[in-house]
């Protein structure tokens, strides 16, 4: 059994708890959240604590559910016990050097951290580079959605004159996409003024961007999510080899399946930091090898 | 620079030739083939010889591009003398046995075997492993074609009356295929005999058969190939998670090109024998790491 123990405890914690439940080979150690004295009714019997020291046992593994900024310095710590950590890091210009910053800290006290081990990044990126394995020469777009975006969505609530708010991304082939932004305005705010925000925003700046004013943004939350991720490209001199791969998923609960993997593929791993493209996939996978070469080769 | 041999010399040997000249990081020591004084013209300038032995440099890798049933001979052979190998290895029941045999081969010198590195078994191999890691629990469905089957090709064209033949594989979803044989008569065989014949070999005894006589079966021929692989399942306890990879590929260039990946992965193995999905996929890659995880992950 993999001792694991989840760190944060919303959306991707809760799945990684289900995730983890379902699998055969997982024994939770207890989690760890900010507020210990908040214990849903799925925690009921697990050890909550606000600090990894608190708990029973010390884990093999950490699931880091926490806000992606944290992921680095909760991190950090676990590795320094010798705990291995898996995260769904998803600045994706970030994990270079995230990786790069931990794999010293891995190889000092023989852990395994395992990066960016969500859907995308992750199990995306396992595509991407097979794709670009089966043909080297061409390009690779990937589409997201319809679905939520989180990091927009943020970034929309943090608007003045913005109560509640929703950003939906829609694709619209080669990689560019629409944005979709459903908001309950704050009084004494009007569409056009909330609107031209979101518009100058960063995250928006370069889509195609709509900004829709509805009474009751929760009445539209869904988790659903979806990927159309398309390559052609050249294998060898040979033109024109097409490739797509599609998903549509539950988001937090695709994210936390591959983060139970990536825990259980980090006690295969030498120490350091990897990313999911650099782990093999049988790694992830509960059961016996032999069954599973004979099963899925 | 992988300096590399090809060991066989047909459609995919050819293909690994193309693959190999155009990767950036591969030196093409030499190549093996039963009649060495046949030398096409693309091979001007390289050495074509009938044993391993015979060639001016030991290579770091024999890429096996031998009839399937000589790889096991073949592969033993390289590895004894030090040398890795990769194959397309593709009796599906006899991977498991083949990776088993050669192990011990591999690791008592120094060496590093990856079998059944083409595209299925394969690459898409890889994919229904990793497909089995983001859902759990349920069912993958692998649909080839439409394209031309060899082993039913080969096996139409050792029944009595056919002179010539092309049996493609066509997907009827859920894993079910039709097989359309095409055949060129002998002279003094008639259709509705030799599909009798066609229908009771156990190649086709348990597919939808049909068998059409035509005057010439070169004119159809065409090396285009399509997989469409289904999954639907469980991410922890969140059902309908709906994952399907489609390709339309022409056959000996995805082959060759991921045997040439797999010969370069061979070089960042510990000595043992491996099928593709016991590989980081970044291992197949040509280019700098860092490049490579900073772009695809």
């Amino acid at each position: 059994m993999t001792k694991i123990a989840i760190v944060g405890y919303g959306n991707i914690g809760r799945s990684v708890l289900e995730a983890a439940r379902a699998a055969g080979d997982m024994e939770l150690v207890g989690v760890v959240r900010r507020d210990p004295a908040n214990v849903p009714a799925e925690l009921a019997g697990v050890t909550v604590a606000s600090d990894l020291a608190a708990l029973p046992q010390k884990p093999d593994v950490a699931i880091l559910c926490t806000p992606t900024r944290s992921v680095p310095d909760y991190a950090r710590r676990c590795l320094e016990l010798g705990i291995n950590t898996v995260d769904s890091y998803d600045i994706h210009t970030g994990i270079w050097e995230l990786k790069s910053s931990l794999d010293p800290v891995a190889k000092a006290h023989g852990a395994v951290s395992i990066h960016s081990a969500g859907w995308d990044p992750g199990s995306d990126s396992v595509v991407r580079a097979l794709l670009q394995a089966a043909a080297p020469k061409g390009i690779t777009y990937t589409n997201f959605g319809p679905g939520m975006s989180m990091g927009h969505t943020v970034a929309v609530k943090a608007i003045d004159g913005v109560k509640k708010a929703l950003s939906m991304t829609i694709p619209l082939g080669t990689s560019i996409h629409r944005r979709m932004v459903y908001v309950e305005l704050e009084g004494g705010h009007t569409l056009e003024e909330v609107t031209a925000r979101v518009k100058a925003d960063p995250y928006f700046a370069h889509d195609e961007t709509h900004v829709i004013a509805v009474d009751d943004v929760d009445a539209l939350l869904d988790m659903g999510h979806g990927v159309n991720l398309v390559r052609k490209g050249v294998s060898g001199v040979t033109q024109n080899q097409l490739f797509e791969f599609n998903m549509k998923i539950n988001n937090p609960a695709l994210t936390a399946q591959i983060l139970v993997g990536a825990a259980r593929a980090s006690l295969r791993q030498a120490p350091g930091a990897y990313t999911l493209i650099e782990v093999p996939v049988i790694d992830l996978l509960e059961g016996d090898r032999e069954a599973l070469i004979r099963g899925l080769v």
